[in-house]
């Protein structure tokens, strides 16, 4: 998906909000559990009701990987139940990936020929070498870790260097391996008043922003500081949605959180 | 595995050696193509070959995710099989993850509950709660990344903050987390010269030392600056071992392989 592509989307369905699926065997509703395949029915379930209210779905690859061959089957599952979709909603694996050359080159692989998302979180600790095999897929992105959302954030992201935190060195130089259709940054909305100063250093780029809720970020705060001319935000809410409900009404109260987001979020595109 | 019981086994073996299970289908001899599967083939037959001689075992999960469901079972088998050599052997997942701390913990579980690594690796930037989640298991390891091997090494970690670089930051500060009885750290081969310095601010830890054959790095320059007094290093090496032959006699030019590496080992320990 092209980056104006995506800014078509969100005008579209009047939503930056991305969805992530999150998908704990221990939280989903107790009812679910005489199906074959729990995590799948919840996953569509959660999709089905949200799809007209989120631009993006985010599968975070620890809770698949935790269940072995069964949760790898689940989100095939998933990844091919979205394909229905295609061009009208925007995936990302949630895997925070990284590795030398070769090594990030099979991630590629399995993350955009295999699984076929639109995209995947990296962490750029090794380089270019780690993040450009990415890059070799026309319309696939790369998603950067910038700033996160986590308490851990402060341990080496502020870290200053010739004038300049790791994290802005970060935004800085990813920049000169790829150009914004290609590339996003993780800017955690648990620090609301750095978005001002990143937009300044990645004024093009989208960025993806957990945090939101759970976590104690805030939309608004989020939106008024990051929005860009085309938007440029995809804000993420996972446990607010998806376990808004732990009974048989779990889907329309994750369709009633997620509208709450798409409806606080119209004003800014 | 605790630290003690590894160096025993160091001195059992006379080899610090691990062996990177990098297992690629386009790379493994045809004639295994014909097995129902042939990554596992593959890989009990690089053990039996050199299961005296290397003292560690480190699957890349790229190489087996991007197979999906097929290669995360070659995965499980390869971890089964080794099971029957328990405490005789170390096993490192090498997955460079690191999360949000639910997520983190979702990993933990998977590498060390599901597939029952001894160890996994770690990338730092997400800071202490992306690594904590990993040490709530008694006798499992994290092996934080220091200084990488690759090319874009360069890119951020050789950055300096307060008088040190990011590497030497993240050397330090995660030994306020860990204890070396839990903790490793990836330094790679191809930086000879560091490791003389960066064994004054980490004097018990082991390493992790990828980079050695294929990627340039000298096994006699890492040594002789890198030991401690319980030997300290694990070094690995993978291509050079694993595709030392591409015919019939792949197992056996394997073995030879870490036998060449093996017997320049045994004069440090």
């Amino acid at each position: 998906m092209t980056r104006h592509e995506l800014f078509q989307l969100i005008q579209q369905k009047q939503s930056f909000l991305c969805v992530g699926l999150d998908t704990d065997i221990e939280l989903i509703p107790p009812h679910l559990l005489d199906y074959e395949d729990p995590i799948y029915e919840f996953n569509k379930a959660i999709i089905d009701a949200t799809i007209d209210l989120a631009v993006a779905y985010k599968p975070n690859l620890a809770f698949y990987e935790s269940k072995g061959v069964a949760g790898w089957k689940s989100l095939e599952k998933t990844m091919k139940y979205l394909q229905q979709w295609e061009g009208k909603v925007f995936t990302i694996a949630d895997a925070k990936r990284g590795d030398i050359g070769n090594t990030s080159k099979m991630y590629a692989k399995t993350f955009f020929d295999h699984l076929g998302f639109d995209s995947v979180t990296v962490a750029p600790y090794m380089g270019e070498d780690s993040v450009s095999p990415f890059l070799d897929y026309y319309g696939k992105w790369v998603i950067v870790l910038g700033l996160t959302s986590n308490k851990g954030s402060t341990d080496f992201q502020f870290l200053e260097s010739e004038g300049k935190m790791l994290h802005e060195h970060v935004i800085l130089k990813t920049q000169q391996w790829a150009n914004p259709d290609q590339l996003m940054f993780v800017i955690g909305a648990t620090h609301p008043e750095a978005f001002h100063r990143i937009r300044k250093l990645a004024p093009d780029n989208f960025y993806l922003v957990p945090g939101v809720g759970a976590q104690g970020g805030d939309l608004d705060a989020v939106a008024e500081n990051g929005c860009n001319d085309h938007c440029g935000l995809l804000i993420n809410s996972t446990r607010q949605i998806i376990y808004a409900s732990k009974g048989k009404d779990f889907a329309e109260a994750a369709r009633q959180a997620a509208l709450q987001n798409q409806t606080a979020m119209k004003k800014y595109i």
